[in-house]
C-alpha cells in the first residue's frame, strides 16, 4: 500500500510557495509489535505553521495536526476504528508506536488522543472548534482578556477559525462584540450568523473611524489575531485598564526577518491607558485542555456556538488550503479532507 | 511681595519651545482664613509633563510637583516651617486652602503632603528617589516585572531618575542588571556607581548585539522608559514568559500625533515568547505610596541605593531643565532649586 506525504523541502522566503514542498509517495511500512497504522481523515492547516516551520528541518514531513483512523493495530491501547487527533503532519498514512510519538513543535511526547463520540458533530471539528483553535479562543479570551459582562470586545481575523469563536464566546459572556474581517461577505457572516454587534471590512473602512462609531467610549478587551498596523490602531482606541490577548500576528508571518513590519508604536497607549497585553501559545493550558473542549461542545449543543469550515477535498490540496490562510480565502476553520 | 509662575501659553508642537511658556510676575495675594502661603524650594521636571500637557488648558500654570515650605499659615494643619510636596506647578509662591488643592493631572483632590524629617537627606529627594520617580521604579519593577533572583533585567533610560533606581533595586533583589543609556559618561556611571552588571551606550552600540553579548540566554524582565525602536529590539531578545513594565516612552513624546513613530512590530515576540507587558501610571499605587518611600529610604540608609541629581539653579532655569530631559542632558533626577 502506498502513502503520501509532503516533505518540507525549503525554508520559506516570504509567502510560502508550492515548490517549498515536495510530494513523496512511498510504501507504507508493515506494522510491528506495539505499532499502529493510522489513516488520515482530515488534515489541518493553521497560521502557526508558517512561523513554526522555521524550527523544523528541511527533508522532514511538514508539521501539522490531523484526525486519523486506526486501520491496523498491534498496540493494546488502540483498536481498529478508533479515531484520534495527533501531530502526524501532512501525511496520509502513519505507522508508529503511539507511546513514542513526538510533537515536532516542542519535541515533547505527544500521544495520539482517542476522540470520544462527537454525537453527530463532524470529526473535523477536532481540528477546529473542538480542538486547538477552539481552546485558543476559549482560554485566550477567558484567561487573558478577563472579560466582564457589558464590556466591549474587539477581535480581528474575526471570520477565521479562532476569531469567529472568540466573538461568539464573547457574546455568550455578555460582551458587546466588534469584529474586523477582510471582505464584505465575511462581515455579513459575522453580523448575521455569529451575532456580532458590529463588524467592519478593514480593507474598505478605517479601523480608527470604525471604532469611533462602534465603541465611542473605548475598547475593554482586544483579542489580536493579526498584529501590525491594525493592532496599533485598535490599541489606540482602548479604555483605561484594557486587556489585550495576543494570539496571532498573521499580517507579519511572511515578513523577511531582516525587514520586519513597521507599525505605530503602542507604548504611549500602553502607559497612559495602563493596558495589559499578553501573548500566548495555547499549549500553556494543556493541563486543563478537556475543560475547554467540554465547554465549547456544550455551547454547540445549546445552539450558542456556531462554526464554519472551509473544506478542501483531497490530499494534494493541502498547499492551496495553507496558502488560503494568508490570502484571507478561508472562512472559519480550513481543513483538508483526505 | 511678588511671585513668579510659568504659564502654559501654547500647546507643544514637536519639541517644546521656550516660547510655549510665558513668565508671569504678579503680586502674591494675602493669606485668608484656612489658607496657607507656600514658597517653592525645589521644582520638578519630569518626562510625563510632555504628554500630560495635552490635557491642560493654555493660560494656566504649567503642571508639576514641587517641594515647598510654609511661610505663612491660617490653616490648623500646616505650620510655618513645614515642608510639603505638592502638585503646585511651575510657580514660586502658592496661596491656597490645602484641603481644596486639586491635582490637574486627574482633577482629584490632592492635599499637600507634609514631609517627615529626612535625616540629612536633601528635601529635593521628595521629588526623586523618595517621591514619584522612586515609587515608579520600586512598584513598577516589583509589581509588574515580577523579578526573581538570578533573572536578567534590562532597563533603558538607565541613567535617568527612574532607570537608575530600577537597576539598583534589581541588583538588591538579586538580578543580573543590564542598562542602556545615551552617553559613555552615563554608561560609566551605571557600571561604577550603580553596580550594573553591564551597560551600553545605545548611540554607539547596536542593542541586539549588546544583548547577544550580555544576555545570550535572553531577558526575563524589561523595564521600559523609552519605547520605539529600542524597545522592539529588546523585546525581540526576551525569554519565554518574560515580563515587561512600560513606564515611559520618551522617544516618542515629541512626535506629531498624526505621524507617530514607527517601529518593528512586537506581536510575534509577544506570542512565541508568551510575554506579558503592562503599562502603568504610578498613581495606581497611591494606596500603598508610603510603603515604597519607606523601602527606598531604608535602602538609602543601608548604602544600597544611590542617587544622582542634576540641579538647575534659579526659577528661570525650569525650561532648560525640562528640555534637558528630551536631549538626554540630565543624569538622575532633574530638579530646579529656587
Amino acid at each position: 500500500m502506498k502513502g503520501k506525504r509532503f516533505v518540507f523541502a525549503k525554508h520559506f522566503d516570504g509567502v510560502p510557495k508550492k515548490s517549498d514542498f515536495e510530494l513523496v509517495e512511498e510504501e507504507v511500512p508493515p506494522v510491528k509489535d506495539g505499532e499502529v497504522l493510522f489513516q488520515a481523515l482530515f488534515i489541518s492547516v493553521d497560521p502557526y505553521m508558517r512561523p513554526y516551520s522555521a524550527r523544523i528541518q528541511t527533508g522532514t514531513t511538514m508539521i501539522g495536526e490531523q484526525v486519523a483512523r486506526v486501520v491496523e493495530s498491534k498496540h493494546p491501547g488502540y483498536k481498529v476504528g478508533d479515531n484520534v487527533v495527533a501531530y502526524f503532519g501532512w501525511r496520509t498514512h502513519t505507522v508508529l508506536n503511539p507511546d513514542k510519538n513526538i510533537n515536532p513543535l516542542d519535541n515533547k511526547p505527544s500521544k495520539p488522543y482517542i476522540l470520544p463520540d462527537f454525537g453527530g458533530v463532524s470529526l473535523s471539528t477536532a481540528l477546529g472548534v473542538l480542538g486547538m483553535p477552539g481552546n485558543t479562543a476559549y482560554f485566550g479570551l477567558t484567561k487573558l482578556c478577563e472579560p466582564k459582562p457589558g464590556e466591549v470586545l474587539v477581535v480581528n481575523g474575526a471570520a477565521g477559525a479562532v476569531g469567529s469563536l472568540v466573538g461568539q464566546i464573547g457574546k455568550i459572556l455578555g460582551l458587546r462584540v466588534i469584529g474586523f474581517a477582510g471582505s464584505d461577505d465575511k462581515v455579513k457572516l459575522l453580523k448575521e450568523k455569529y451575532n456580532f454587534d458590529a463588524a467592519f471590512n478593514y480593507k474598505t473602512k478605517d479601523v480608527t473611524e470604525a471604532l469611533k462609531e462602534a465603541a465611542p467610549e473605548g475598547v475593554d478587551c482586544f483579542f489580536d489575531n493579526v498584529g501590525g498596523v491594525m493592532s496599533s490602531a485598535i490599541i489606540s482606541c482602548m479604555k483605561l485598564y484594557g486587556r489585550i490577548a495576543v494570539c496571532g500576528s498573521i499580517s507579519a508571518y511572511n515578513d523577511d526577518p531582516k525587514k520586519p513590519t513597521l507599525a505605530p508604536i503602542i507604548q504611549p497607549s500602553m502607559i497612559f491607558k495602563q493596558l495589559k497585553m499578553e501573548g500566548f501559545v495555547v499549549s500553556r493550558w494543556l493541563n486543563i485542555w478537556q475543560e475547554g473542549i467540554a465547554q465549547n461542545l456544550q455551547y454547540i449543543k445549546e445552539g450558542k456556538l456556531k462554526y464554519e469550515e472551509t473544506v478542501y477535498e483531497g490530499f494534494e490540496k493541502i498547499f492551496d488550503a495553507f496558502i488560503g490562510l494568508f490570502k484571507g480565502e478561508n472562512t472559519g476553520k480550513a481543513v483538508v479532507k483526505i
